[in-house]
């Protein structure tokens, strides 16, 4: 039995904003795991209706304190569960028969336990399920909704001050959370909701942070993801914060091999190669940050209403040497630190010293305390250049003239619309408190400035996939609706087929079951062949010998084709051998790999990279989630290390780039649509010459979920 | 006239610790740049004399101030010049007329400030070695030496608390350098020596840091720098650093090539090649820090005395995400993170809770509050394992527990002798302060602990190089000691034949000034061969198609012969043709390029590097500073990103590295036994086979500085 998702929907929305909370295993011990709650939600003013429940009290401070579920004298929209684990599961079923349609569980004793522990959780959700009572945990924080002062959660974060702000932030890790939620608050920025989702085993960190971000009162969301169990809504969140216009910032552990065994065995979540988790939400236009440093900055970057409508960073700094790091970092993160227009020169010019220099970075050097306008044109002029799409003005120290200093400051936020961040290193603390209050965005070392000004070009400059691919790539015909298939590896023919009809190139092949066929196919063609068995059971043909290239002449083909069946025969006396393939000879001079595969989390997904000892020593390969359209896979090209071998090296001719990314695209869409069928796919290689790339080998795997 | 080196020495040890100061331009007006010294001087307990000098004031508050130089009762050991630029010539003239040795000065208006400024620069250090007078700056902040409480200097950071401690810092920039500076002292740690160098056209940074090194007092170097312009200098210091078991961090700016032409512009420096600097100071065991937050990092790790013995991490976390998080970046910068040994495990286990895992990292979530022991055993028991070298503990927040865990550290710090970090994420500040008072190095975010072990541990496994390299090398003849030389490009036989003395595989080759020689070549050699132009006017023959390969019959030989001779004559009619080069052909299925170039500042450097493409494209190259061992070639190959291509890919064997790291090393012996004459040469391409490496073409520039 499972909920409408309109069910779902609305008791997603009462979990967060309820209008009446019943806390189960309610402690008089403010201090305790099961009193915080209670201790938070009088604290901080919670206006609903709160309902404790514990057999052992007939009231608790003030509030009347009920001995059951069934004794609770209206229906609430919330229940804490602060229970041991083995009472949990009768809970859940009292709240549904009460008619509770959503609760939170701080128990730990479930996934997160060995096979027992899995046991009772697969129990709980049963229970859940069939009591029609959404569930956020077990082994979980609870969470936080600021705006309306609901504090279902026992984390420190709400020992202190948690003023609402702008930020939905959703964490797998309780520890780990609790103190990005702690950093947010010094930073002074507010968090609207802090949500750990624990084991998730019903509501999941997508699916929360989906409901959230559609409160207008949220600007950015920010998510720590330890694993990720359903890759499909992570790209529908990305899909969703990107048509409100609200960055979505990510943290995810696990980024190596070993990491991600560590992390798998942690939360239990599926461990996803991070290459194309990677790949796949930036395609989506999500900012990575990676550790809670770099979330922090993005987030104080993201969360000012400013954006950088491009890649070009105006520098101002009191130390040249500041500069010139900060204009290094530049360069490795992506952005540009341009030269100025003429008429900006001039400008510059009329108020620098003889020592400054009229250029971006602008090095003011101190003598800005004495004339502050020296800073203030300086940075005010760099904004002001159509190339300059964000500002950094760095100094330091400067104790004693903290004052002047933020008046600069206001007054250049003020003549300027671009966004501008201080950097500001051993920056007296009331001087970053001061600026932030007036809504200036403060870092304390350059280089974490400029990252985050990154992450604000990004967010702005991220490209915008074409919404809706048309169904059929141009050029093609109609994508071919695989009749009765079989699982396994497919036939060359049929496979070539397909692609070819997807609009991807393929060599042109066709097999001959007998010698006599052999020679009539290539009379036909009129030019030299390679031979190759063809059998599904014999994916690697090379390995047994299974491959001559070139035949040019009757005998040349009737030898190789007796060798061939002789060679499978011999090798692999077991095979099926189908007969053997003759496939038009191809040449290129860049070697590249193509392949799809069916990722378990996010679906389809397309890789190219360049062959031999390139992809194998250097894995100098990139992934897109299928579909994509051409722009993107030239993003893919571009992001390949060793690209310029497509724009020639060495004296070899450039390619066509274009109708590479043609074929990525198109074999995007056709791999789309053979979610449902298609297991993996390897083009390998595909060589491209002058004339455009073709795919010279082909193995095709079905298989049906 | 120069000084002697004892002399200089002297006047280094008179600046950095003088009995008198005189103070040129001082001001009765504390607050300015010339009052300022004479402010902190009086204030922070200067125990020697000062003497005020300037014509204005017959005294300074209690001190009687000066008319001039000349008329100084005594002979200060220093003096700080605070005058306007013109005026300094004159000013250090009389110095050295009084026999002042030493003097800092803050006067800007020299070589930063255009052709003009760095005429006068010239004409100051022509009259200070006149006058035998050693100069710190000009255009410097100046210098403190908190040890004596001498501050011969203006800069804000002597506004604040200066106490005495461990690191001697120097800086070339002054901005930048007093903001890492007021870095060390939020963190509790002390300088011993501030010392900005300025301009530096006399004491540089090298001199300087030399200099303090050999302070007892001071445990940690670290520096600051824009630009080099003494490469040899900064070797010879990090080798002193070495002797003296201190480490050496630096932090230069300018990693890519627009920030090297913005420092270059900047500092007046010279512009050293980035990759080459890094190679040459890792070589040397300096520690690198890319920004100014991880030199503070280093400087945490590396002023407590512990040393990690080895690159084993082991972590106790209170988040498994965190320790996944610690672990991927503990892989990614050198360190790993061991499985724990049977006995280790078995003592975990014994205190470790159901839900805890006694593996490393271990993760003893939330308890530890309640149960101390949980953390205590947990951390001494990982240190307690032979193959962990440094340990990290990581927590967050628990503001209310700060007494508890600061007890538990105290006591964790107590029980091993192993280096052990606390990483404390949104701790409180009394946190911090309070660990840090106990000697407890503390860090706020995982991955910035896990970066400083990482340092400590490479300070202490960092290869010692062989000091004294064998004059020859092993298996070589004597070193060829050109005899007369004529610069330019040297003939192939003559290169040939001494790198192959010196121990460096190579093709062998003979020079044929006629048809009749060639064939009477190659009948010699009775194998096939290569014939290429010679001439030292073609060094790309190539170009010209001045390469033909494989000749095998008298009759190639001679046509091959006449070919080559037409070719070099219609192509380049005015090249002098010394004769035609055979060569007897070389096979391998590896290609590197080896190369030597005389770098301006570091002298003989060696490259090694995959060729084709793979140079081209990757720059997959490494560099060293002649001369180095074998071991040292070792590492060469292995921090090549394709070096797995030495240990065969696609079916190809493995090659001999030690053969390929021998050569290297030998070439290195020989060029820098060759630094007065070779100026550059190029084994491209060196062809490696399973019987070794051999280079089949050699181009060899000589030229006397």
């Amino acid at each position: 039995m499972t909920f409408s998702p309109a069910a779902r929907a609305e008791s997603i929305q009462r979990l967060l904003s309820p209008k009446s909370i019943a806390i189960l295993g309610a402690s008089s011990d403010l201090k305790k795991v099961n009193g915080r709650p209670l201790k938070f939600l009088l604290e901080k003013g919670y206006k609903g209706q709160i309902l404790p429940v514990n057999p052992k009290y007939p009231q608790i401070g003030d509030l009347p304190c009920y001995p059951s579920v069934a004794a609770l004298p209206v229906v609430p929209d919330l229940a804490i569960i602060a229970l041991p684990a083995k009472e949990v599961c009768a809970a859940v079923k009292a709240l549904g028969e009460k008619g509770v349609r959503a609760a939170v569980i701080f128990s730990s004793g479930f996934g997160e336990m060995g096979e027992a522990g899995k046991a009772a959780e697969r129990e709980l959700l049963d229970t859940a399920r069939a009591a029609q009572v959404s569930l956020l945990g077990p082994n979980c924080l609870g969470f936080c909704n600021a705006f309306e002062n609901v504090y279902g959660t026992f984390s420190q974060y709400a020992d202190g001050d948690t003023g609402a702000g702008p930020i939905a932030f959703v964490t797998q890790s309780g520890a780990f959370g609790t103190a990005i939620a702690a950093l947010v608050r010094q930073r002074g920025l507010g968090l609207g909701y802090f949500i750990n989702t624990g084991n998730q085993i019903d509501l999941d960190f997508a699916e929360l942070m989906m409901a959230v971000i559609e409160d207008p009162r949220i600007k950015v969301a920010a998510g720590y993801l330890e694993g990720l169990s359903d890759g499909v809504s992570l790209v529908r969140l990305a899909e969703r914060c990107r048509a409100l216009g609200k960055p979505l910032i990510l943290t995810k552990v696990g980024r190596k091999e070993s990491g991600v065994r560590a992390a798998s065995s942690h939360t239990g979540a599926m461990a996803v190669a991070d290459t194309v988790f990677d790949a796949v939400i930036k395609q989506y236009g999500v900012l990575r940050a990676r550790n809670e440093e770099q979330m922090l900055d993005m987030l104080e970057a993201l969360c000012q209403p400013r954006r950088a409508e491009g890649n070009g960073l105006g520098i101002v700094t009191q130390s040249g040497g500041a500069g010139v790091m900060m204009a290094d970092r530049a360069e490795e993160v992506g952005l540009t630190v341009p030269e100025l227009s003429g008429e900006i020169q001039e400008r510059l010019a009329k108020v620098m010293p003889a020592f400054g220099a009229a250029a971006n970075p602008v090095d003011v050097t101190g003598q800005f305390v004495a004339r502050p306008e020296l800073l203030t044109e300086s940075m005010v002029g760099l904004l002001d250049d159509p190339n300059i799409h964000v500002g950094i003005a760095w100094l330091q120290l400067m104790t004693a003239h903290v004052d002047t200093l933020a008046k600069i400051f206001v007054e250049i936020q003020a003549r300027t619309t671009k966004p501008f961040f201080v950097c500001w290193v051993a920056a007296p603390p009331e001087a970053v408190r001061r600026l932030r209050a007036e809504g200036i965005v403060v870092y304390t070392a350059g280089e974490r400035a400029v990252e985050a000004a990154a992450a604000l070009a990004r967010f702005s400059t991220a490209r915008r996939p074409t919404p809706a691919l048309p169904e059929l790539p141009a050029g093609s015909s109609a994508l071919p609706v695989p009749g009765p298939i079989t699982d396994g590896a497919q036939d060359t023919v049929t496979a070539t087929g397909w692609l070819k009809a997807a609009g991807v190139p393929m060599a042109e092949v066709a097999l001959a079951k007998s010698e006599e066929e052999a020679v009539t196919i290539w009379r036909g063609w009129g030019e030299a062949v390679a031979l190759k068995v063809e059998s599904p059971d014999i994916l690697h043909k090379t390995e047994i010998g299974g491959v001559l290239l070139n035949r040019k002449t009757e005998e040349e083909v009737r030898a190789g084709f007796r060798t061939l069946a002789e060679r499978a025969t011999t090798h692999m006396p077991q095979a099926r051998l189908t007969g053997i393939l003759l496939q038009k000879m191809s040449g290129g001079h860049v070697e590249l790999v193509v392949g799809v595969q069916r990722d378990p989390l996010f679906g389809m997904i397309v890789m190219v990279g360049f062959g031999g000892i390139l992809v194998e020593v250097l894995k100098d390969v990139t992934f897109r989630r299928a579909p994509f359209d051409v722009p993107e896979a030239h993003a893919m090209l571009d992001e390949l290390r060793m690209s310029p071998l497509l724009d020639g090296v060495r004296g070899q001719p450039a390619v066509d780039r274009q109708k590479i990314a043609a074929m990525l695209s198109n074999l995007s869409q056709w791999a789309a649509s053979m979610q449902g069928v298609l297991a993996e796919l390897d083009l390998n290689p595909v060589l491209v010459s002058t004339e455009g790339p073709v795919a010279v080998d082909c193995v095709m795997m079905l298989q049906r979920p």
